[in-house]
């Protein structure tokens, strides 16, 4: 089997037009407290925590399963994933009338767990510590004959999570007072799907930028891989709180983009995660979970020069309860 | 003296050229969820928790304080407030340099009291209970000299809150999808700065649509006053966690403009408003505090049937502690 090639910025546009009038069209946030804490031209806010499901996920998942045909719908669709990516495909399957079988670790946050199977899939969990998710997932493939949804490294989930960038960008150039030029764009980064999405799209738009995969301290391997220039692998038995963003390695088509654009990685630690989710909350009035807020973290952590400089920062997810948020005002 | 006429449309158009690039243009939301859940063609959600200081009150602030004269600008500012006109005010007299105090009740959240003073205002605490703000008020008016800026009942106050609804209209006329008409409009409501703004909008934009206030129960004076037709009063002894609509009447101007158009008044329990501020937590991903999600509340408690029809959701504001968020939580 040929390794397939890397989705293309008119696959990204052909997505936009699948999820016109489904997805949410999220708006491009000015942080106006935020540039006056850092001395910073224009600073843009992505919030895709208030995208369908919860995070940017939806957009992949549902640009997946609307190109499947009659036959691969009636098989049904299976997915693993901490939450996220759960719930995108949930809620994409539950919409298009498709049944959903979802593999998740069962330290997943009790909350994507309860979503998912609100969306009417079924879930199926394991132990990421002593089981190999690949291997429950090909028993589940074999046994369901199910439609196998990649995570990240599947062309048409990286085309629909750049649909956000595609926004950004019209949004941007809509704008009166839109500065010159943008800097740095910042976004979180597990196994590349948003960030090579997005690439596609920034690269054209904004060929200048620095464009940032920010990422877990303790799963740091896109940093490594893209300051390496050959695929790194992140320790799977570390714990962080970012459970949004803890895969093994960028997937091979989502390196191939990034590798093309991206100045490189930053890291923070699960603290300034918490930080900048207490942050969100208590500043920005947005709820965003520790994995949506790590380019924040690495903002507000002073990472990236921004002073009389124009970013974009992308906050991906907020599917978190209550607990979370009380552990992060307590990192404050 | 004889009464000021209240403001027009004009002024509001003229309040929002004051305020463009200054105050955030907050977006215009489109709730899919809440709409799967009432059946409801389209609800769209005005987050003014997005708003600089949090809640809508920074419009209204500014457009006041920018067209005072040099003399009353070295006068200095004086507003009395629970919280989010106080914030609004001292946010705009920062960036005028014009110097604020604020008369703040001793009650009001230990939050928007620290907010106040930490953009350079002097606060001024009273018991409310045993207290007169106005005699509180006038005091301090006679020994500084200072510019009252009145929370509501003033029409370059007004004007300046109804710059909302004119983004709200010109957002609805640039989608693709928007609803041939909308139906009803909640938005909540203290003395009716934001509505009386507003509905100087809508009453041109939506003549048809069922335009309601909606207050805290122990607070419903609105909605009393547009059911008989003449002012009437709450009893200020009267507890609600909605802190931000805790208002002993209408202002004059506020129902000259309101009884033209307004359907109504709609009136939701706290406990009904802490369901919504966790609904806003856990489903929008939006902090919202419970004064500004009485219309949310509403909706969520059914008080208004919108199977098939389309509304427009106003959460005023967001400054709440997560101490609020927890109470929400067990309200559930």
């Amino acid at each position: 089997m040929t390794q397939p090639a890397p989705p293309t910025l008119a696959d990204v546009q052909a997505a936009a037009d699948r999820l016109a009038g489904v997805a949410v069209r999220t708006p491009l946030l000015r942080a106006h407290a935020l540039e006056t804490a850092l001395g910073a031209k224009r600073i843009y806010l992505k919030p895709e925590c208030l995208q369908r499901t919860g995070s940017f996920k939806f957009r992949g998942a549902l640009n997946a399963l609307v190109q499947l045909t009659d036959e691969e719908r009636a098989r049904g669709v299976l997915a693993f994933s901490s939450g996220n990516h759960a719930q995108g495909v949930a809620a994409a399957a539950h919409m298009l009338g498709i049944g959903a079988t979802i593999v998740m670790p069962e330290d997943a946050p009790s909350l994507k767990i309860e979503r998912t199977k609100g969306w009417g899939a079924e879930v199926v969990q394991y132990d990421r510590y002593s089981q190999s998710r690949d291997i429950v997932a090909s028993e589940l493939l074999n046994k369901t004959g199910a439609v196998l949804i990649p995570p990240y490294d599947y062309g048409p989930v990286i085309a629909g999570q750049g649909t956000a960038a595609l926004e950004v960008v019209q949004d941007l150039k809509a704008l009166s007072d839109a500065p010159k030029k943008i800097d740095a764009i910042m976004l979180p980064c597990g196994g590349g799907g948003l960030s090579a999405g997005s690439a596609l799209v920034f690269e054209q738009a904004f060929p200048k930028a620095d464009f940032y995969v920010v990422e877990p301290k303790a799963y740091d391997d896109a940093g490594r891989t893209l300051a390496q220039g050959s695929l790194q692998e992140a320790d799977l038995s570390n714990k962080s709180l970012c459970d949004a963003l803890l895969t093994k390695s960028l997937g091979r088509l989502n390196l191939a983009i990034l590798q093309r654009y991206a100045k490189g990685g930053l890291a923070v630690s699960d603290k300034q995660a918490l930080q900048a989710v207490a942050y969100a909350f208590s500043e920005l009035k947005l709820v965003v979970e520790p994995g949506g807020a790590v380019a924040l973290a690495a903002l507000l952590s002073g990472q990236v020069e921004l002073r009389k400089k124009s970013a974009i920062i992308y906050l991906s997810g907020g599917n978190m309860d209550i607990d979370m948020l009380l552990r992060a005002s307590m990192a404050l």
